[in-house]
Protein backbone atom coordinates (compact mmCIF):
# COMPACT_ATOMS: atom_id res chain seq x y z
CA UNK A 1 0.00 0.00 0.00
CA UNK A 2 1.74 3.26 -1.14
CA UNK A 3 0.54 6.50 0.79
CA UNK A 4 0.67 9.96 0.03
CA UNK A 5 2.21 12.53 1.41
CA UNK A 6 -0.72 14.67 2.21
CA UNK A 7 -2.55 12.01 3.41
CA UNK A 8 0.37 10.69 5.56
CA UNK A 9 0.23 14.31 7.27
CA UNK A 10 -3.76 13.89 8.08
CA UNK A 11 -2.89 10.52 9.15
CA UNK A 12 -0.35 11.78 11.88
CA UNK A 13 -3.09 15.23 12.49
CA UNK A 14 -5.51 12.75 13.53
CA UNK A 15 -3.35 10.57 16.08
CA UNK A 16 -2.52 13.81 17.69
CA UNK A 17 -5.94 14.44 18.27
CA UNK A 18 -7.43 11.71 19.33
CA UNK A 19 -4.13 10.97 21.66
CA UNK A 20 -5.62 13.63 23.47
CA UNK A 21 -9.23 12.82 23.36
CA UNK A 22 -7.91 9.50 25.30
CA UNK A 23 -6.10 11.48 27.86
CA UNK A 24 -9.24 13.54 28.15
CA UNK A 25 -11.33 10.54 28.76
CA UNK A 26 -13.64 10.80 25.93
CA UNK A 27 -15.02 7.60 24.18
CA UNK A 28 -16.30 8.40 21.20
CA UNK A 29 -16.06 11.50 18.37
CA UNK A 30 -17.56 12.27 14.73
CA UNK A 31 -15.67 12.79 11.62
CA UNK A 32 -17.63 16.10 11.74
CA UNK A 33 -15.57 16.98 15.03
CA UNK A 34 -12.59 15.77 13.87
CA UNK A 35 -12.58 17.92 11.03
CA UNK A 36 -13.62 21.03 12.88
CA UNK A 37 -10.48 20.87 15.32
CA UNK A 38 -8.17 20.44 12.47
CA UNK A 39 -9.57 22.51 9.89
CA UNK A 40 -10.06 19.42 7.68
CA UNK A 41 -13.51 18.42 5.62
CA UNK A 42 -15.23 15.97 7.83
CA UNK A 43 -16.16 14.34 4.25
CA UNK A 44 -12.05 13.67 3.47
CA UNK A 45 -11.53 12.52 7.26
CA UNK A 46 -14.28 9.77 6.61
CA UNK A 47 -12.40 9.36 2.90
CA UNK A 48 -9.20 8.65 4.90
CA UNK A 49 -10.13 6.43 7.67
CA UNK A 50 -12.81 4.37 5.55
CA UNK A 51 -8.97 4.00 3.22
CA UNK A 52 -7.74 2.58 6.21
CA UNK A 53 -10.31 0.13 7.21
CA UNK A 54 -12.48 2.34 9.96
CA UNK A 55 -15.85 3.40 9.43
CA UNK A 56 -17.65 5.42 11.69
CA UNK A 57 -20.93 4.33 12.94
CA UNK A 58 -23.95 6.78 11.68
CA UNK A 59 -25.00 8.99 14.38
CA UNK A 60 -22.63 8.10 16.58
CA UNK A 61 -18.77 8.30 15.08
CA UNK A 62 -15.51 6.68 15.79
CA UNK A 63 -14.30 4.88 19.25
CA UNK A 64 -11.67 7.19 20.08
CA UNK A 65 -9.13 4.58 21.81
CA UNK A 66 -10.31 1.81 19.00
CA UNK A 67 -9.43 4.25 16.28
CA UNK A 68 -6.06 5.82 17.75
CA UNK A 69 -4.78 2.51 18.34
CA UNK A 70 -5.76 1.56 14.62
CA UNK A 71 -3.48 4.61 13.36
CA UNK A 72 -0.75 4.09 15.94
CA UNK A 73 -0.55 0.88 14.37
CA UNK A 74 0.06 1.74 10.73
CA UNK A 75 2.56 4.82 11.82
CA UNK A 76 4.26 2.85 14.22
CA UNK A 77 8.04 2.19 13.13
CA UNK A 78 8.32 -2.16 13.87
CA UNK A 79 11.56 -0.64 15.51
CA UNK A 80 13.92 2.16 17.44
CA UNK A 81 15.42 4.40 14.73
CA UNK A 82 19.08 5.39 15.67
CA UNK A 83 19.20 9.66 15.62
CA UNK A 84 21.96 11.54 15.92
CA UNK A 85 21.91 15.68 16.35
CA UNK A 86 24.64 18.31 14.53
CA UNK A 87 24.41 21.84 15.80
CA UNK A 88 23.95 21.40 20.19
CA UNK A 89 23.43 25.22 19.84
CA UNK A 90 19.84 27.10 21.23
CA UNK A 91 17.93 25.49 18.42
CA UNK A 92 19.08 21.54 18.93
CA UNK A 93 18.84 22.21 23.16
CA UNK A 94 15.48 22.98 22.55
CA UNK A 95 14.97 20.46 19.78
CA UNK A 96 16.43 17.53 22.61
CA UNK A 97 13.71 19.13 25.02
CA UNK A 98 10.80 18.70 22.87
CA UNK A 99 8.42 16.15 23.46
CA UNK A 100 8.38 14.72 20.28
CA UNK A 101 11.99 14.00 20.68
CA UNK A 102 11.09 12.12 24.01
CA UNK A 103 9.65 9.02 22.07
CA UNK A 104 10.38 5.19 22.39
CA UNK A 105 10.49 5.69 18.36
CA UNK A 106 14.18 6.63 19.01
CA UNK A 107 16.89 6.88 20.74
CA UNK A 108 19.69 9.91 20.34
CA UNK A 109 23.37 8.05 19.74
CA UNK A 110 25.51 11.26 19.17
CA UNK A 111 25.44 14.78 19.29
CA UNK A 112 28.12 16.95 16.89
CA UNK A 113 29.28 20.20 17.42
CA UNK A 114 32.53 22.17 16.20
CA UNK A 115 32.55 23.94 19.79
CA UNK A 116 35.42 22.91 21.70
CA UNK A 117 33.44 23.65 25.07
CA UNK A 118 30.96 20.89 24.21
CA UNK A 119 33.36 18.49 22.29
CA UNK A 120 34.57 15.64 24.15
CA UNK A 121 31.63 16.07 26.81
CA UNK A 122 28.33 14.43 27.48
CA UNK A 123 25.93 16.97 26.89
CA UNK A 124 22.21 16.47 27.66
CA UNK A 125 23.71 12.75 28.71
CA UNK A 126 24.42 11.99 25.21
CA UNK A 127 28.05 12.32 23.77
CA UNK A 128 29.12 14.97 21.50
CA UNK A 129 31.55 14.53 19.08
CA UNK A 130 33.51 16.70 16.68
CA UNK A 131 31.44 17.31 13.26
CA UNK A 132 34.33 16.36 11.27
CA UNK A 133 34.06 12.89 12.68
CA UNK A 134 30.10 12.81 11.95
CA UNK A 135 30.81 9.71 8.93
CA UNK A 136 32.95 7.49 11.06
CA UNK A 137 30.67 8.02 14.70
CA UNK A 138 27.38 7.80 12.63
CA UNK A 139 29.04 4.25 10.73
CA UNK A 140 30.19 3.06 14.04
CA UNK A 141 26.92 3.48 16.33
CA UNK A 142 24.39 2.69 13.24
CA UNK A 143 22.72 5.96 13.07
CA UNK A 144 20.42 6.22 10.12
CA UNK A 145 18.62 9.59 11.48
CA UNK A 146 20.45 12.68 11.06
CA UNK A 147 18.82 15.71 12.72
CA UNK A 148 20.06 18.75 11.45
CA UNK A 149 20.58 22.37 13.60
CA UNK A 150 23.73 23.63 12.69
CA UNK A 151 23.78 27.30 11.56
CA UNK A 152 22.44 27.66 7.62
CA UNK A 153 25.67 28.25 6.25
CA UNK A 154 27.23 25.00 7.57
CA UNK A 155 24.30 22.72 6.61
CA UNK A 156 26.04 21.82 3.49
CA UNK A 157 29.11 20.65 4.73
CA UNK A 158 27.91 18.71 7.62
CA UNK A 159 25.43 17.27 5.17
CA UNK A 160 28.01 16.22 2.69
CA UNK A 161 30.39 14.79 5.52
CA UNK A 162 27.21 12.71 7.21
CA UNK A 163 25.78 10.95 3.59
CA UNK A 164 29.86 9.21 3.91
CA UNK A 165 27.86 7.05 6.39
CA UNK A 166 26.15 4.05 4.41
CA UNK A 167 24.24 3.53 7.54
CA UNK A 168 22.17 7.34 6.84
CA UNK A 169 18.56 6.66 6.10
CA UNK A 170 17.08 9.92 6.88
CA UNK A 171 18.09 13.70 7.26
CA UNK A 172 15.55 16.15 9.22
CA UNK A 173 16.53 19.68 8.76
CA UNK A 174 16.14 22.61 11.13
CA UNK A 175 17.83 24.73 8.98
CA UNK A 176 16.23 27.19 6.26
CA UNK A 177 18.98 26.45 3.95
CA UNK A 178 18.98 24.40 1.00
CA UNK A 179 21.00 21.69 0.93
CA UNK A 180 21.91 19.07 -2.13
CA UNK A 181 21.53 15.24 -0.87
CA UNK A 182 22.03 12.24 -2.46
CA UNK A 183 18.65 10.58 -3.94
CA UNK A 184 18.50 7.33 -1.21
CA UNK A 185 18.78 9.61 1.32
CA UNK A 186 14.74 10.92 2.57
CA UNK A 187 15.18 14.46 3.55
CA UNK A 188 12.51 16.12 5.63
CA UNK A 189 12.50 19.72 6.91
CA UNK A 190 10.16 21.40 9.64
CA UNK A 191 9.83 24.77 7.64
CA UNK A 192 9.80 28.33 9.59
CA UNK A 193 10.01 30.35 6.85
CA UNK A 194 7.00 28.65 4.47
CA UNK A 195 4.58 28.87 7.76
CA UNK A 196 5.87 32.50 8.50
CA UNK A 197 5.13 33.54 5.05
CA UNK A 198 1.88 32.02 5.00
CA UNK A 199 0.50 33.76 8.84
CA UNK A 200 1.80 37.27 6.84
CA UNK A 201 -0.10 36.48 3.55
CA UNK A 202 -3.29 35.37 5.20
CA UNK A 203 -3.12 38.15 7.63
CA UNK A 204 -2.79 40.02 4.69
CA UNK A 205 -5.50 38.96 2.71
CA UNK A 206 -7.96 39.31 6.26
CA UNK A 207 -6.98 43.11 6.10
CA UNK A 208 -7.97 43.74 2.57
CA UNK A 209 -11.40 42.22 3.53
CA UNK A 210 -12.03 45.21 6.11
CA UNK B 1 -8.85 36.39 -5.36
CA UNK B 2 -8.74 33.62 -2.96
CA UNK B 3 -6.09 31.64 -2.96
CA UNK B 4 -5.90 28.14 -1.25
CA UNK B 5 -3.73 27.48 1.13
CA UNK B 6 -1.55 24.82 -0.16
CA UNK B 7 -1.02 27.03 -3.12
CA UNK B 8 0.54 29.64 -1.26
CA UNK B 9 3.00 27.02 0.51
CA UNK B 10 3.88 26.06 -2.71
CA UNK B 11 3.80 29.66 -3.88
CA UNK B 12 6.30 30.54 -0.97
CA UNK B 13 8.62 27.11 -2.23
CA UNK B 14 8.93 28.77 -5.51
CA UNK B 15 9.53 32.17 -4.25
CA UNK B 16 12.30 30.85 -1.87
CA UNK B 17 14.27 28.68 -4.61
CA UNK B 18 13.84 31.87 -7.36
CA UNK B 19 15.63 33.87 -4.77
CA UNK B 20 18.21 31.09 -4.46
CA UNK B 21 18.65 31.18 -8.36
CA UNK B 22 18.89 34.85 -8.21
CA UNK B 23 21.90 34.59 -5.89
CA UNK B 24 23.58 32.51 -7.97
CA UNK B 25 23.18 34.29 -11.12
CA UNK B 26 20.81 32.68 -12.82
CA UNK B 27 18.62 33.75 -15.66
CA UNK B 28 15.90 31.47 -16.89
CA UNK B 29 14.31 28.21 -15.20
CA UNK B 30 11.78 25.89 -16.65
CA UNK B 31 8.78 24.30 -15.02
CA UNK B 32 10.59 20.87 -14.57
CA UNK B 33 13.88 22.07 -13.09
CA UNK B 34 11.36 23.90 -10.35
CA UNK B 35 9.64 20.82 -10.14
CA UNK B 36 12.31 18.63 -9.28
CA UNK B 37 13.89 20.62 -7.55
CA UNK B 38 11.11 21.06 -5.40
CA UNK B 39 9.33 17.64 -5.77
CA UNK B 40 6.52 19.30 -7.28
CA UNK B 41 5.01 17.82 -11.04
CA UNK B 42 6.12 19.95 -13.45
CA UNK B 43 2.22 20.50 -14.74
CA UNK B 44 1.46 21.92 -11.21
CA UNK B 45 4.23 24.27 -11.68
CA UNK B 46 2.60 25.53 -14.84
CA UNK B 47 -0.35 25.42 -13.64
CA UNK B 48 0.06 27.65 -10.67
CA UNK B 49 2.31 30.10 -12.42
CA UNK B 50 -0.28 30.62 -15.15
CA UNK B 51 -2.90 31.64 -12.08
CA UNK B 52 -1.04 34.08 -11.37
CA UNK B 53 -0.60 35.84 -14.85
CA UNK B 54 2.67 34.01 -15.72
CA UNK B 55 3.59 31.77 -18.81
CA UNK B 56 6.68 30.42 -19.72
CA UNK B 57 8.04 30.49 -22.84
CA UNK B 58 7.86 27.39 -24.59
CA UNK B 59 11.86 25.35 -24.91
CA UNK B 60 12.92 28.25 -22.48
CA UNK B 61 11.25 28.58 -19.71
CA UNK B 62 10.39 31.70 -16.57
CA UNK B 63 12.97 34.44 -16.24
CA UNK B 64 13.85 34.04 -12.80
CA UNK B 65 14.43 37.64 -12.08
CA UNK B 66 10.94 38.52 -12.86
CA UNK B 67 9.33 35.40 -11.92
CA UNK B 68 10.75 35.98 -8.49
CA UNK B 69 9.78 39.92 -8.63
CA UNK B 70 5.99 38.77 -9.23
CA UNK B 71 6.04 35.95 -6.91
CA UNK B 72 7.23 38.91 -4.34
CA UNK B 73 4.49 41.21 -4.91
CA UNK B 74 1.93 38.91 -4.05
CA UNK B 75 3.27 37.67 -1.07
CA UNK B 76 4.28 40.74 0.00
CA UNK B 77 3.08 42.55 3.00
CA UNK B 78 2.05 46.32 2.35
CA UNK B 79 3.65 47.02 5.18
CA UNK B 80 5.75 45.96 8.40
CA UNK B 81 4.24 43.85 11.35
CA UNK B 82 4.69 44.56 14.85
CA UNK B 83 5.89 41.37 16.56
CA UNK B 84 6.21 39.52 19.88
CA UNK B 85 7.97 36.59 21.53
CA UNK B 86 6.79 34.56 24.38
CA UNK B 87 9.01 32.67 25.72
CA UNK B 88 13.31 33.54 25.81
CA UNK B 89 14.23 29.88 26.73
CA UNK B 90 16.93 27.92 23.37
CA UNK B 91 14.02 28.07 21.15
CA UNK B 92 13.04 31.65 21.33
CA UNK B 93 16.60 32.46 21.38
CA UNK B 94 17.23 30.46 18.39
CA UNK B 95 14.12 31.71 16.50
CA UNK B 96 15.35 35.38 17.07
CA UNK B 97 18.69 34.16 15.06
CA UNK B 98 16.68 32.47 12.41
CA UNK B 99 17.31 34.19 9.22
CA UNK B 100 13.36 33.80 8.73
CA UNK B 101 13.11 36.53 11.43
CA UNK B 102 15.70 39.18 9.89
CA UNK B 103 12.78 40.13 7.58
CA UNK B 104 12.11 43.64 6.90
CA UNK B 105 8.42 42.59 6.92
CA UNK B 106 8.54 42.30 10.64
CA UNK B 107 10.10 44.46 13.81
CA UNK B 108 10.25 42.44 17.25
CA UNK B 109 8.65 44.92 19.83
CA UNK B 110 8.75 43.00 22.80
CA UNK B 111 9.83 39.69 24.21
CA UNK B 112 7.22 37.88 27.04
CA UNK B 113 9.08 35.60 29.54
CA UNK B 114 8.56 34.52 33.44
CA UNK B 115 12.18 34.41 34.30
CA UNK B 116 13.30 37.32 36.75
CA UNK B 117 16.95 37.41 35.00
CA UNK B 118 15.02 38.49 32.09
CA UNK B 119 12.44 40.16 32.93
CA UNK B 120 12.75 43.64 32.95
CA UNK B 121 15.91 43.42 31.01
CA UNK B 122 17.26 43.73 27.14
CA UNK B 123 17.68 40.37 25.58
CA UNK B 124 18.91 40.43 22.13
CA UNK B 125 17.93 43.84 21.62
CA UNK B 126 14.49 44.05 22.53
CA UNK B 127 12.69 44.64 26.27
CA UNK B 128 11.38 41.59 28.10
CA UNK B 129 8.22 42.00 30.22
CA UNK B 130 6.51 39.71 32.46
CA UNK B 131 4.28 36.88 30.68
CA UNK B 132 1.65 38.34 33.01
CA UNK B 133 1.86 41.48 31.32
CA UNK B 134 1.41 40.59 27.58
CA UNK B 135 -2.07 41.77 26.98
CA UNK B 136 -1.30 45.34 28.40
CA UNK B 137 2.32 45.69 26.28
CA UNK B 138 0.47 44.15 23.04
CA UNK B 139 -1.85 46.65 23.10
CA UNK B 140 0.52 49.71 23.69
CA UNK B 141 2.76 48.51 21.34
CA UNK B 142 0.06 47.49 18.55
CA UNK B 143 1.47 44.22 18.21
CA UNK B 144 -0.29 42.19 15.53
CA UNK B 145 1.76 38.83 15.61
CA UNK B 146 2.78 37.01 18.47
CA UNK B 147 5.48 34.22 18.17
CA UNK B 148 4.79 31.43 20.84
CA UNK B 149 7.88 29.47 22.24
CA UNK B 150 6.91 28.87 26.13
CA UNK B 151 6.67 25.09 27.22
CA UNK B 152 3.91 23.37 26.16
CA UNK B 153 2.35 23.24 29.92
CA UNK B 154 2.47 27.15 29.70
CA UNK B 155 0.88 27.71 26.20
CA UNK B 156 -2.85 27.98 26.58
CA UNK B 157 -2.70 30.37 29.48
CA UNK B 158 -0.15 32.63 27.69
CA UNK B 159 -2.40 32.46 24.43
CA UNK B 160 -5.06 33.08 26.84
CA UNK B 161 -3.76 36.23 28.04
CA UNK B 162 -2.35 37.58 24.76
CA UNK B 163 -5.74 37.31 23.07
CA UNK B 164 -7.32 40.07 25.30
CA UNK B 165 -5.10 42.47 23.59
CA UNK B 166 -7.52 43.56 20.72
CA UNK B 167 -4.68 44.25 18.44
CA UNK B 168 -3.75 40.64 18.36
CA UNK B 169 -4.67 39.07 15.09
CA UNK B 170 -2.04 36.15 14.80
CA UNK B 171 -0.42 33.69 16.38
CA UNK B 172 2.98 31.50 15.20
CA UNK B 173 3.02 28.46 17.40
CA UNK B 174 6.69 26.25 18.20
CA UNK B 175 5.03 24.22 20.50
CA UNK B 176 3.77 20.71 20.61
CA UNK B 177 0.70 21.41 22.78
CA UNK B 178 -2.90 21.96 21.36
CA UNK B 179 -4.63 25.43 22.42
CA UNK B 180 -7.65 26.79 21.76
CA UNK B 181 -7.52 30.05 19.80
CA UNK B 182 -10.73 32.27 19.45
CA UNK B 183 -11.71 32.40 15.79
CA UNK B 184 -10.43 35.67 15.00
CA UNK B 185 -7.05 35.17 15.54
CA UNK B 186 -5.37 33.66 12.55
CA UNK B 187 -3.13 29.98 14.39
CA UNK B 188 -0.22 28.31 12.55
CA UNK B 189 2.28 25.95 13.87
CA UNK B 190 5.67 24.90 12.85
CA UNK B 191 4.86 21.26 13.47
CA UNK B 192 8.20 19.27 14.62
CA UNK B 193 6.06 16.45 15.21
CA UNK B 194 4.29 15.92 11.55
CA UNK B 195 7.89 15.83 10.26
CA UNK B 196 9.58 13.43 12.28
CA UNK B 197 6.87 10.95 12.11
CA UNK B 198 5.92 11.75 8.33
CA UNK B 199 10.12 10.86 7.97
CA UNK B 200 9.60 7.66 10.13
CA UNK B 201 6.89 6.64 8.36
CA UNK B 202 9.15 6.99 5.08
CA UNK B 203 12.09 5.35 6.25
CA UNK B 204 9.58 2.26 7.68
CA UNK B 205 8.07 1.96 4.10
CA UNK B 206 11.23 2.49 2.30
CA UNK B 207 12.68 -0.53 4.76
CA UNK B 208 9.32 -2.75 3.33
CA UNK B 209 9.90 -2.50 -0.14
CA UNK B 210 13.75 -3.89 0.36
Amino acid sequence: MKVAEPTVERLIQYYRLLMLMKEEGRKVVSSLQMGEMLGIKASQVRKDLSYFGEIGKRGVGYHVNRLCAHIENILASPRVWHVALAGVGNLGTALMGHTAFQSYKFSVEALFDIDPEKVGRKVMGVECFHSDDIARVMEERNIEVLLLAVPAAAAQACVDKAVASPTLKGILAFTPATVVVPERILFYRVDIFVELEKLLFFLKEQEKQH
